[in-house]
């Protein structure tokens, strides 16, 4: 899930440079591009109407960087960021991020580990000061890290109570053979526990870097701030040297069925095999082509068949999840156990249809409609 | 969940009224308030950076509406709005939403059923349409009412499986006695399977009037605009009778324990009593009590004491559920099972604690800041 909607985040940021330049979205605020002495990328985009300022900062250093039997190391490594500084312990800083009523969050995941900061316009010089103390002079306290590992255990242990989470596990696990998307965020039972705090330092010391890095700024912030406030600290931080590109992904090929026997009234089904990387050239032509098959839309093909016209599904939907590395392609449905056969069958009829036939007139503009008058929203 | 979130909104529109009156949070659009001839209560801001207008109706025809034995027809009738008009099927209305790129939902909750309709500018005329088709002209089509009844039933279903919703169920049973908050906005699983397009039909024709809506504007829309494209339209719905209103709920009183035995590695204790309505003239210093006792902050006294010092939490925290009526107050925790016990001891130390002695100074003054800064976001 979040990882659907931190996709749907990128996608939104890219997308609003090219609206700014066509000029056809009035209301979105241009974005300007810099490129600071560091190499760090920033991206600003001031909207005065706003009251604060979100500071969204992405370093290449997801999980797809974990070493093998460190697989949680990213995830750990980001989570620990927010856990102690050579000035702070995690009282202060939480204590400061409350009194500022501030916001500073960090989402690890598979090819970023993102950390999002929102303070209000008054109190930005000091939401960037504990930003930059946390994200340059992290302490990563014995203690806390120990205590964010049983924490990311116990997560792994509620997900294990949840028929999706368990569903989407399985698919992963036996869609990638091998590769830096196959294993979890969070990393396994096994090798969570033997992560330690050096671990993280090592992982930290190797990625961290503003090189790697792209921040993106938007809110109430003038283009003088962005220069004085902005660049002039971040430009502080020291470049590193950048880690060797982790290997590619083997998807396993031919069809597979796996079952998990839980006692579970509905039976959670998930459908899929390779999908594609974000940079491919056909990815706006296969958004189009997944609205509509299952993407979102109240009247996609998936939705007709299966939950419109039959009834059978509680929910049903299709999604391709590219990453900087190819992601899969999937479509999540949920039925009643005895409906389970059915759905399947047509779901992979819809999906047969949609690569044999061409799709009509009246679908491809209900899309296009779609698809770009909900984008600003 | 979804219901938490509600009154959120609500909180912040009200809010919202106070803020522009103060004049001290400059980024807050100013609200018109008008009553229509039909005694509509119309609320308007405009934001004009917006590219889109949404619109938020709130019908005083929630499930505490339920008549005994038709517990979910509040819920259904709100479901069944967007099934069929006199003029259109449901198909043709998802399509139209398609082609707009705009998205109309239903809400329904315990107070109020919602209706959400976002909307490209230029396409409001053609939006605002279809929105008072729905909600002036439902056909109600027994088939389609039928299957919604189906989806309720999986989505019951759907909800046994997951730890919080048991959990939750089980509490609301256990503290209201009886009374209008006491049955799941959904119903029963009896009750639903008793539900027909003529209870739909029935409940409709007692609940929805303009004379008990309120609707609530937002976006790129002037107040020439509000008069002649949204007054104009909303004052052609005539008024309707008063149903009376329903009765009060009667709470549990003394201690009670409730086991829920489930092969599950955590455990999911949800701890409380009976708590204020939204008009209780103590609301905002209960914001304040509850943000210091566990309202979400990083450094509220439960997670300090459960979570961070001791590490036996994987999430705590409390709050109250405010509606029309007096709902809960709850503490809410995951823990590994062996930990159940000490953690529900520390909670219950922490509310006596916090009945007792006095806040510190630093506490409030650590909780105004939070509030009033985090709120604009």
């Amino acid at each position: 899930m979040t990882g659907r909607f931190r996709l749907f985040c990128a996608g939104v940021l890219l997308l609003l440079a090219t609206a700014s330049m066509e000029g056809t979205l009035r209301a979105m605020p241009p974005v300007e591009r810099m490129t600071l002495s560091n190499q760090m990328v920033l991206l600003a985009s001031g909207e005065p109407s706003l009251p604060f300022v979100t500071l969204q900062l992405l370093i290449d250093a997801g999980s797809r960087r974990d070493a093998a039997g460190e697989e949680g190391a990213a995830y750990l490594t980001a989570k620990a960021l927010l856990l102690g500084t050579a000035r702070r312990g995690e009282k202060a800083i939480n204590e400061e991020l409350d009194f500022l009523g501030a916001s500073l969050h960090s989402s690890p995941g598979r090819d970023y580990a993102t950390f999002t900061l929102r303070v209000l316009k008054k109190d930005l010089e000091r939401g960037l000061d504990l930003f930059l103390e946390v994200l340059t002079q992290p302490a990563f306290p014995q203690e806390e890290v120990k205590r964010e590992v049983q924490k990311t255990l116990a997560a792994l242990q509620a997900a294990e109570d949840r028929p999706d989470d368990v569903a989407e596990k399985a698919f992963q696990e036996n869609l990638f053979l091998r590769g830096p998307y196959r294993h979890p965020v969070e990393g396994t039972r096994k090798t969570i526990s033997s992560l330690t705090r050096e671990t993280v330092e090592r992982f930290y010391r190797k990625h961290y870097h503003p090189n790697r890095s792209i921040l993106a700024v938007a809110g109430d912030i003038t283009a003088g701030e962005v220069k004085t406030l902005l660049a002039s600290r971040f430009e502080k931080w020291p470049r590193g040297a950048v880690a060797e590109a982790p290997g590619e992904n083997v998807f396993a090929r031919g069809p597979k069925t796996v079952k998990i026997d839980r006692k579970l009234s509905q039976a959670t089904i998930l459908l899929g095999h390779e999908g594609i990387s974000r940079d491919n050239p056909d990815f706006y032509a296969l958004t189009v082509m997944n609205y509509i098959l299952g993407g979102g839309g109240f009247s996609s093909r998936l939705m007709e068949e299966i939950r419109n016209k039959k009834g059978l599904a509680y929910s049903v939907y299709s999604f391709f999840d590219p990453g900087k590395l190819p992601g899969s392609f999937q479509v999540a449905l949920q039925t009643k156990n005895v409906s389970a056969r059915e759905a399947v069958v047509i779901a992979r009829e819809q999906m047969k249809r949609i690569q044999q036939e061409p799709v009509s007139e009246k679908e491809i503009e209900g899309a296009r409609k779609y698809l770009i008058g909900s984008f600003p929203m």
